[in-house]
């Protein structure tokens, strides 16, 4: 195999127990040619040096064997490549199918950890981006004076990926591979073959935002319902809006339609009916040419119900519709002023296109995004996933141009390769967070969704290298998009300790700008005991008046972190107000009781203002 | 230097080098004798079998040796330990003086970095977490079929501190340490010698907590100055107050001193006047006996009077009194019900002792406590710490019984040594937070205290092992006291996702836990789609009534995180009412637009609540 793909390896020989062994290049190394771990047992000698060397080694190493009880019948003799040992691995796995392992090698490997993972799918960019995620990375181009060849690295990366794709392999070891100045060398290669269960993936024919004529089924007059808050929300849409349920006549001035079948041609439904109905009402639509079909109602999957769901995909894939849901929020299409949610809080028009998979997420932060003014271009509540996924939904926001980033919310994954090439192929920023790093939250996840959470150090480290930025909070996933081209931040506040630990979580994620250029202007309105550097302490006794002098300074800024804190001389209801005319500031009130007044005129004003510093996550 | 403090090396001989080689162990190990990479260069051969090899192994490291021009006189000859390379170094640190490091060895240490810190005041137990902080401390006891005596390797380190302590070494390697069944052994040493700087360290005589006597130099009339605040906050003291004023008669009812030469013997003076005073002011408090000086006036070490700030200590460690500051917020002493800070928020009795580099940290900190209805026993603001340390006012709270648990904020640490036997010899709990993590942070944290950040991995490792408890987020200081005994957490929610996210937050700092004791309970009120699992789902239908059952069921549990997303059903306004009664529930209200009433409720009762999940930080 490691021949077909034509992958450096040492000149070695194959040589049986009971054959005179001989080789001509030293020093090489004598081993038994075995899957074990072979130094364990002392099966492996290197460092021999001429012919003599080899036929003490051969003996040594079947003394060993016999002690061990191993019975083998090959010895293998290799060239002695010198250099540094990687590991180069992969596995078939549910989420991703062919995924690449790389990694410190050496015998410490599995205590050490220091690995990666490459997608099949990778091009040269991003297996760089892959590899340097490790610590050992370093090596390169040179350590303690030597040279390691990183193209050399890659090359053998790609003939692997190609491997790993083309043959009925489902799990392989080259460990170690040597790298050194002149290339990259598999040593020992481990090769499990089998077949690779994959699940086929569809891409979508239609736009799951065409919704001009829109059915909502179970459409109700009682408040309680999930079926009137929909109808509610979708009323004063720019597309036709049609109801239906058997038991009602009109419903907000409108006709109601008793059944599916009274309907004339829509593109889109909407479906919160009991779940015994689902399946036979989805089916009816799907035969009338229904495009875009959204289960609210729930009792699938997530209630053990997985025949019922299996049956909603089998539907959405003979038909070739869009099918989300079930067990969802809804979707939103700002395009259409269409929104197609039982969320509470309305939602305003905006540039983020958001996909979640927990409608109950979605829903807090759209109450939030309400209340601090943030809007939607599209929203899409993911749900059970029985059909129309993550890699769908990407792929969909990508054809929207009112949608300028790309937010997401994920538990599980499924069809890992298409969602990488969803992102991959984004043309615009997808902000990614994903719920289930811990044990104990993956136990949640699977019971709450029935999904397994996966590998989440593999979901987060193949996303980001195929270009998803990682979030470190779920509410960045709203907040965040407003700051998200702003690179660099200046700090300013009335105390030096509070600015140090901004700083500490800001650097993380922006620069912390050099602000040389403003020393001059600064001097002329800050005591002469200021910091000359950022975080610009103005000094404990600044008032509402020295923050607004160095805000006028700094009015071309992009982003300005104010931290405002409860000296003797703050004013800081006056700061509060000041600061409402300062769209690049983000205040910080750090306190509580002496900023009753200044948090009531942010809150008046919806200011997105923090009153601790670690919360500053949520934007970053 | 190591044979002196019996530290296990292999079997090994020294040669000249035109002296004939020979040695009686095999394997062998030969190299140059000198302090440099010696792998690097080829004048290390290992796995020498017999005399000839070894003879050849000469030939060629000279040869090397000759390439690369480097001129020795000896060769080691080292009988050849087979095991699992480490690394033991040790440097003396400007804050911690004596510090041993260990961590993976092999020629990838630098890139790997998976190092471990150990004060060589740690006794067996401490060395012992040290070592379990690195990865490679998997191998104890097996790995791989393999045994590693880490006894051994515990007895090395002993007598490596015994050694460092004992010797004038400022640096020192043992590069590898190698360690297998049978021991530890140094394979290779290198010794820097040196002086050590050290500083002298003063254990205080006096309680700084004796405050019978109080003297207010620089008590203002006017309120924006800051004697006007601290002679107003001393005011209701159980203590004698005395202001002292060369301006005024009369304040507050009270007779004002002219001159600290007037006033009878005091025990505790604070100072607030134009710094040019200060150190004249001190000397003569110093010379009328008083214990405890507290200078709140600023303008020195900060503002680049490094004289004036020596002079302070001086005056300090000659009359051997307790100097706090300069440049700090003052001091709190709950049991005279002494308030000597200029904060403006109150400050109420509690169990917290609290001491912080920032005063502008305290100020904030104390702002949300009196809010939060959280008090303290003690409060010491260090301030530039010209004198008071640290050390001092860890030993201090620690003679306090009114003093529960102690909370350190921290930039910049002194004294290193002493720190940790403070935090060692700690009966309380010690919570630490320290600002300084990134690089730009150190640069601010210079700029605003004149203080070296020092080394975060190492600061937090050393004060960790001897005993602290790390906290996330600075707020923790105030709000985990009240958390900190409590080690299981259950999560109630009405929706799955945030449940999850909340488990990854929680379960680094609390045990989630086994519920399996309350399922019979729950399934009698519960919905049947409920999650039988903690978190507990109540599922999205969930009312204030269905909140309230499982409450009731959980009533004796500790610590509850309740959370409430706004769904369709959720009458968030009569959870919050409902969640006031539960002295044992943390409520989390995710959302913004819906929970307007429901926050007003949580505020006025000061209930410690949240808005965004990451927040939560704040008190674990």
């Amino acid at each position: 195999m490691i021949e077909k793909y034509n992958i450096p390896t040492p000149k070695q020989k194959r040589v049986r127990i009971d054959e005179e062994i001989s080789f001509d290049t030293f020093p090489c190394v004598l081993k038994v040619d075995l899957p074990i771990h072979k130094s364990d047992i002392g099966a492996v000698i290197t460092n021999i040096q001429n012919i003599e060397e080899l036929k003490k080694a051969k003996e040594i190493i079947l003394n060993n064997l016999k002690k061990h009880n191993i019975e083998a019948k090959y010895l293998l003799i290799q060239e002695q490549i010198e250099g540094i040992e990687l590991i180069l691995g992969g596995k078939f796995d549910d989420i991703f199918e062919e995924v690449l392992i790389l990694g410190a090698g050496g015998t410490l490997v599995e205590v050490i950890k220091d690995i990666t993972y490459i997608d099949t799918n990778s091009d040269e960019e991003e297996i760089k981006k892959a590899i340097f995620k490790t610590k050992i990375s370093k090596i390169f181009p040179e350590f303690r004076g030597k040279k390691y060849n990183l193209n050399a690295l890659i090359d053998v990366i790609k003939k692997i990926q190609l491997m790993f794709k083309n043959e009925n392999i489902v799990e392989f070891d080259i460990n170690p591979l040597i790298i050194n100045e002149k290339g990259a060398f598999a040593v020992d290669v481990r090769i499990k073959e089998g077949v690779k269960n994959k699940k086929k993936f569809t891409p979508k024919k239609y736009s799951l935002f065409e919704n001009k004529n829109v059915a909502i089924i179970g459409a109700s007059e009682k408040p309680i319902k999930v079926g009137y808050a929909i109808a509610k929300n979708a009323l004063s849409s720019k597309a036709n809006i049609y109801f239906v349920n058997p038991r009602l006549n009109e419903l907000f001035g409108k006709k109601v339609y008793h059944s599916v079948d009274e309907l004339p041609e829509i593109d889109t439904a909407v479906i919160a009916i009991p779940t015994k109905f689902v399946i036979e009402t989805v089916e009816k639509l799907a035969q009338k040419g229904t495009k875009n079909i959204i289960v609210i109602s729930a009792g699938f999957k997530e209630a053990g119900n997985k025949e019922g769901e299996l049956k909603l995909k089998e539907i959405a894939e003979n038909y070739g519709i869009n099918l989300v849901g079930p067990n969802c929020l809804g979707i939103y299409n700002s395009e259409m002023e269409l929104n197609l949610t039982f969320s509470k809080a309305p939602i305003k028009k905006g540039e983020i296109g958001i996909i979640s998979q927990s409608g109950a997420v979605l829903t807090a932060l759209l109450d939030k995004a309400y209340f601090y003014d943030i809007g939607f271009s599209h929203i899409i509540s993911m749900g059970n996933m029985a059909d129309y996924n993550f890699a769908h939904a990407i792929n969909e926001l990508n054809n929207q141009d009112s949608c300028k980033i790309i937010s997401i919310y994920a538990e599980g994954l499924q069809f890992g390769k298409e969602f990488l090439k969803a992102i991959r192929n984004s043309k615009k920023p997808v902000l990614f967070f994903k719920a289930g790093k811990s044990e104990a939250a993956k136990k949640a996840a699977f019971s709450h969704t029935g999904n397994l959470a996966g590998n989440y150090e593999m979901i987060i480290t193949l996303s980001e290298i195929a270009g998803a930025i990682i979030k470190p909070s779920v509410e960045s996933l709203i907040f965040a998009p407003k700051y998200l081209d702003k690179k660099e931040a200046i700090i300013v506040t009335n105390a030096g300790g509070p600015g140090t630990i901004l700083t500490d979580i800001v650097s993380e994620y922006k620069k912390i700008k050099d602000i040389s250029e403003y020393i001059n202007a600064l001097n002329k309105v800050l005591p002469p005991t200021w910091s000359h550097n950022n975080p610009i302490d103005v000094i404990g006794d600044a008032t509402s008046e020295r923050y607004k002098n160095v805000l006028e300074i700094l009015k071309n800024e992009e982003l300005i972190f104010v931290i405002v804190t409860p000296q003797f001389m703050t004013d800081s209801v006056e700061i509060a107000k000041m600061l409402t005319n300062y769209k690049n500031t983000v205040p910080i009130f750090l306190g509580k009781e002496s900023f009753k007044e200044a948090e009531k005129i942010l809150e008046e004003k919806k200011l997105i203002y923090f009153t601790s510093l670690e919360d500053i996550l949520r934007i970053l």
